[in-house]
């Protein structure tokens, strides 16, 4: 128990994406009573720019906004630090070139998690123009398949919904239909690879859902040195 | 926008509890994208030593943590703080008293925001005990009325189970008893007055289910000038 670390969450993209990150750690804890929990702290800053908008049209860099939260985390005694947003990780070398502690990389922890030669890729536009997952499946002789233009801006539009706090049944449907689609071009599984979609059930997907926030959760629970077993199926 | 103020949250009493108390901050703030959202700062510490031992059987004071967590969130930027758990509220002053922003009272806001002569009172012992509810209520001219011994127990199991992370639904239903007795004996609504309670429906109550961590939400977020409007009915 003492050897636990403190987690460090840099949070706030988007925020319901941090509260279910938040919640599915807790959940995964094995724990009796408030004391055999966790230290954890949030800092939920809705002012870091927006990833894609940064990546692909020139907008405000998000660096020093998501080194500034990452210090005042360690500061604040956080001793592992793990972000809950897919393309934030374009940014992960600077975060860690600005703190001395490790901070868990989503984007490989999920390639390494995923058994199958392709798969089909639900991102925004940002993780996917960046290369961040083409890179890390690459490395691993596995295929990447992204939805056709139409899919993709159906993809990024429920994203957006998703951040606005609309219902997700609905757009739950719409991207099962493109995961279909994705089926149909070869893809093995499908990777919710942006941390709104992660809020998705993933029941009713056509193949395999692998969701990048669940491997967030158990790699970090695992940095933080906590063992996790059978309570962690039933987060 | 700008003239909001970033919230600092004393979590993890228990851990659930807070990430309900994020959850409905962030679905009652009005907010179509990210940039839109609070900054939220969450210390969800859980060497926070049981309040109710504390108070009633001579355990470990949680003051210094208390007190040591407040200062940490504000030295981190936040300028408003609040504490989902209403035993905590026993400690409100000494918190108060280490650090120079405000801290909502859960308890006052909830007794201002009942209407009724007689309410019923789910909690902890040592919120009972303590007379937190008691004097809040009393200063109102409200009565309040408490669980018999046997029921009392079994809203201690009940507490207890969801710090476990046992299954909601069985629960609901023991306390639905435990409510209808308080009702035969005068209660005009009751009031969810440990956050562990905040997590369950409250929909088959035979009685107004007024939620303590409802009413901190909306007195938070007044606090940190978000204005608060439709949106929050949907929370």
């Amino acid at each position: 128990m003492t050897n636990r670390k403190t987690i460090g969450i840099l949070g706030g993209m988007g925020p319901m994406a941090t509260v279910e990150f938040f919640r599915r750690l807790i959940a995964a804890t094995p724990a009796e009573n408030d004391q055999e929990h966790l230290h954890i702290l949030i800092d939920n800053d809705p002012g870091v720019p927006n990833r894609t908008d940064a990546l692909l049209h020139g907008g405000p860099c998000p660096v020093p906004t998501l080194q500034a939260m990452a210090r005042r985390l360690v500061a604040a005694g956080a001793r592992v630090l793990a972000m809950p947003c897919n393309t934030g990780h374009a940014y992960l070398d600077d975060i860690r070139a600005a703190v001395d502690v490790p901070v868990v990389d989503m984007i490989a922890e999920t390639a390494r998690a995923t058994p199958a030669a392709r798969i089909g890729l639900l991102a925004t536009d940002g993780t996917i123009e960046s290369g961040l997952y083409h890179r890390a499946f690459g490395g691993r002789g596995v295929d990447v398949v992204v939805p056709e233009p139409d899919d993709q801006r159906a993809v990024i539009a429920a994203i957006a919904a998703i951040k606005a706090g609309e219902p997700l049944s609905p757009l739950e449907e719409r991207l099962t239909a493109v995961v279909e689609r994705l089926v149909a071009a070869g893809a093995e599984a499908s990777i919710a690879a942006c941390t709104e979609l992660s809020l998705l059930s993933g029941e009713r997907m056509p193949v395999r859902w692998i969701d990048a926030l669940d491997v967030l959760v158990r790699s970090t629970l695992r940095a933080a040195r906590v063992r996790i077993g059978e309570r962690e199926e039933n987060a």
